[in-house]
């Protein structure tokens, strides 16, 4: 089965973006995304990189490229004010909504609070909670969930399998073994998913 | 007048895309391409910027990248034997080709050299003067020049302009004060040329 595998953190911004492109290439292609929370803050403190510590002039000009992209995409996307943020809660948050069916629903909502609505008490219990509700999940099973050591166990599994993958920053994509970084690969990505889609035969009502 | 300014370093992988890929744009709306050699090296050095140092799987996801760009737009690149080099010699003889009238030939040529021959004697004066023969310019007066102190004193007069303008990397390009940095935005520089062009009224006849 061909699918898009995707290693996402809340608290990348260009996952925000990531997420919204990909989900038309998906639609497109009638491929499921695979969503893989991963530690982001993790890998990076492996590889000793730190975004703040990037020369000012490059930070700068993310601004105007992030800005750039919004506009280009209509999305409504605002720096938040407080950031960054430990996203590890909302990651077991999304692993824990996987067992309730309700995953994707919850990525979408939290990217939203976050990176559209300026709410940074989504890293917290106290917005965690609210999108629970919101999506019909009893908020104390659901956090007893999240917070339980399977998921705990689970997250850092799926850390450390990004790693072992290839994985260094996000957002990162795969198509099988083909491996896209950035929000700026998706017509790579979109002509791997055809080529593979070709290859299983999986187009040929299309072709 | 609406121009491409085109910052590079002979050095820059990513800028060998960028010279073929800002090509054809520069041609379809009928402007210059404006280039300005700086010193990346430098620049990088003052970032305290380190290519090799980067995470190994990023460095790994690097060399994917460039295949598939290359394979993409279907360019003879090919990762030089030898990298990274110091190119202030070359830099310094686009400089001097500039008064000979033969900047952007040369420009063209050192980068296919590099980038595609694999002949890294194009950071040495064997390889300069090679080419300037191969440009009907004499390679004494071109190697005079290009030695000279003025155009010492323009080279770093370019890279820190670049640095004042807000230039950390390579490629970076500029459409008025609009910057955009990397082979991979080359389609948000064009809606910005139109943008500008439209502007200027320079469109006109085709709008």
């Amino acid at each position: 089965m061909v699918a898009i595998d995707f290693h996402w953190d809340l608290g990348s911004t260009n996952t925000y973006f990531a997420l919204h492109l990909l989900k038309p290439i998906a639609a497109r292609h009638g491929v499921d995304i695979v969503a893989h929370p991963f530690n982001l803050g993790y890998v990076f403190r492996t590889n000793s990189y730190v975004l703040a510590e990037e020369p000012r002039a490059k930070l700068r000009h993310r601004g105007v490229d992030l800005r750039r992209w919004a506009k280009r995409y209509e999305l409504p996307f605002r720096m938040p004010d407080v950031f960054p943020i430990k996203t590890s809660r909302a990651l077991r948050g999304a692993l824990a909504m996987r067992e309730f069916g309700r995953e994707w629903p919850f990525i979408e909502a939290i990217f939203r609070a976050y990176w559209e609505l300026n709410d940074a008490s989504i890293a917290d219990d106290v917005g965690l909670r609210r999108v629970a509700s919101e999506l019909d999940v009893d908020p104390d099973r659901f956090e007893a969930l999240a917070e339980s050591e399977p998921i705990r166990t689970q997250l850092e599994a799926e850390t450390n399998a990004a790693i072992e993958r290839g994985v260094f920053g996000a957002p990162t994509m795969f198509v099988g073994n083909e491996m896209f970084w950035g929000k700026d690969r998706m017509d790579f990505l979109e002509a791997e998913l055809e080529r593979s889609l070709a290859a299983t035969g999986a187009d040929r009502p299309l072709a």
